[in-house]
């Protein structure tokens, strides 16, 4: 491909995260492509709006879409659907697949990109995570409230370092583009490991303390359980080989304490009766932590009583008069 | 002391426990006093009322006391106010004392006959543990919905087998006198560590996941989770010399699964904003482990959660306008 050539995205679920990097990537004159839901007339009349901190835009027009098999074939599939939505990936990825396409993972925990790379194949698959605080707003409009750091790595089945590759570089170039801040790192696995000394206690503790980042913090026993689960994640990550400093346990904790008072995703979720990504943000690590012979005690208490709220929230009422399927 | 002379009894705190077993008590006619709070002026008058499952009955009239310096000194003062309140031993436990009485401390948890001891010396202490469902329902009345059974045993300051002693025979005695369902053992403190077993998960787990025993039994992952805490509050009672069998576990599991959908006791308290008994069910069980060197780390997690939610509630709101002592 000719580096004067515009580099073009598929952004396969226009939400908080696909619409607030889709939306800057099409700012910055990328050849964008939003695969959207209930909102994709509206976004195909209207555009896309972003209100964020870095700065209020509309991308009008924008490419929108209803229907995957619509999607032209680009040099980049960005993966933004929710984990627990994965099952649909192979129904969404393959129309925008042409022969060098690569396929950007953006989702928190362990076990997504294995998911992308087994309908793909793994030699097609990158991954990214985000720090990100963006909600959707309503239709057509995400509404982008801070952070928005991205990592991005190259995935390999067996989680050794991929390196930074050429690829990898070229990705890192349309984001500097596009003004998205974004780092490199030629360990993904490892990176993933690292953002679940976070995602773990706060999303987790969150959910079943019903509180914020701050209200956590300022709790002796709340503050005592997080850093405990965040030397948990550690050990985990250990076991499989990807080793994390206590400094890093202690600059997460410090950072979390200077953050804004913060709702954390999964519970943005549980309130509004989202499913929990409970597979890739708990049971994935539980699971590569045992098989490694490292049982995460408070980790996988805390995953069971979540697990537990979930399906509660999610079974229907006991004399729901809702329509049901046939035998 | 004749064997024919009416046996006394002091009941320090008139609820649920006290006012049931007391009730049953004065009912088989030995001379109970009742020390009451508010309802001292109505117990006085009207008597107190139990609506049980063994039967409904009245004391009447019923010696009730609102200050505990006015308590003759009796046979046996049984200690049945909730152990969040055990600072105040102090001021309940001396008055009813006379050269002879024995003090029976009616409590869950670990630690609480030891808070006993230290005011009244380790000789004079018992400690019965109930397996009961009763609720205070009104001022002198008392609704006893199911079980009911005790557990009576020798407190001993080192934790070793204090043997079935004459009196506590003669405690059995007067229990089965007045109806009570109960035991006698010789290790109270083997007891209490079978008494965990149940306590620790589901009076837990109630609270933080607002849940009755059986939605915690029906769900897999949060029925997992319960079994994991009692094989952890068995490895605990293991590593203090106080073995129990996985077969205990069992049962407990089984005995559960059986019982009526059963709101705890801590879940009560907690929605009717007292205080938890966290002290003596779960920090004093988990300190005595971890001197013996065993980490019990998803009851440790539990407990910092029910920590949390405790101190929160109990936490006055931020622009509360309600009186404040003076500086």
């Amino acid at each position: 491909m000719g580096v004067d050539r515009t580099r073009s995205y598929a952004i396969l679920g226009t939400g908080a995260v696909g619409g607030f990097y889709g939306g800057l990537l099409a700012r910055a004159g990328l050849d964008v492509h939003f695969l959207c839901r209930s909102d994709h007339e509206h976004v195909r009349r209207e555009g896309l709006f972003v209100e964020s901190k870095f700065g209020d835009f509309r991308v009008a027009p924008a490419n929108a879409y209803a229907d995957p098999r619509d999607l032209p074939a680009v040099d980049v599939a960005v993966v933004a659907i929710k984990s627990t939505e994965n099952a649909a990936l192979p129904f969404l990825l393959p129309p925008a697949l042409g022969p060098g396409t690569i396929v950007l993972v953006l989702q928190n925990g362990l076990g997504v990109d294995d998911q992308a790379a087994a309908v793909v194949g793994a030699g097609r698959v990158l991954g990214g995570l985000c720090f990100l605080c963006s909600n959707k707003a309503g239709p057509g409009r995400i509404h982008h409230l801070d952070y928005g750091l991205v990592t991005l790595g190259e995935y390999t089945a067996d989680g050794r370092p991929g390196g930074i590759t050429p690829r990898l570089k070229e990705l890192g170039a349309d984001f500097a583009l596009a003004g998205i801040p974004h780092q490199l790192v030629d360990d993904l696995r490892a990176a993933r490991w690292h953002k679940l000394v976070w995602n773990v206690p706060f999303n987790g503790l969150s959910v079943v303390l019903d509180a914020t980042t701050d209200e956590i913090m300022a709790d002796p026993a709340a503050r005592a359980l997080a850093e405990e689960l965040m030397r948990e994640v550690a050990a985990g990550a250990g076991a499989v080989g990807k080793s994390i400093s206590i400094d890093f346990v202690r600059r997460m904790l410090r950072d979390t304490e200077r953050m804004i008072p913060y709702k954390t995703s999964m519970k943005l979720d549980y309130e509004q009766g989202r499913a929990l990504e409970l597979e890739a943000i708990f049971a994935a690590p539980l699971a590569a932590a045992r098989a490694a012979g490292a049982e995460l005690a408070r980790m996988s208490a805390l995953h069971a009583m979540l697990a537990f709220l979930d399906a509660r929230r999610r079974r229907p009422p006991p004399f729901s008069t809702g329509s049901t399927a046939r035998p």
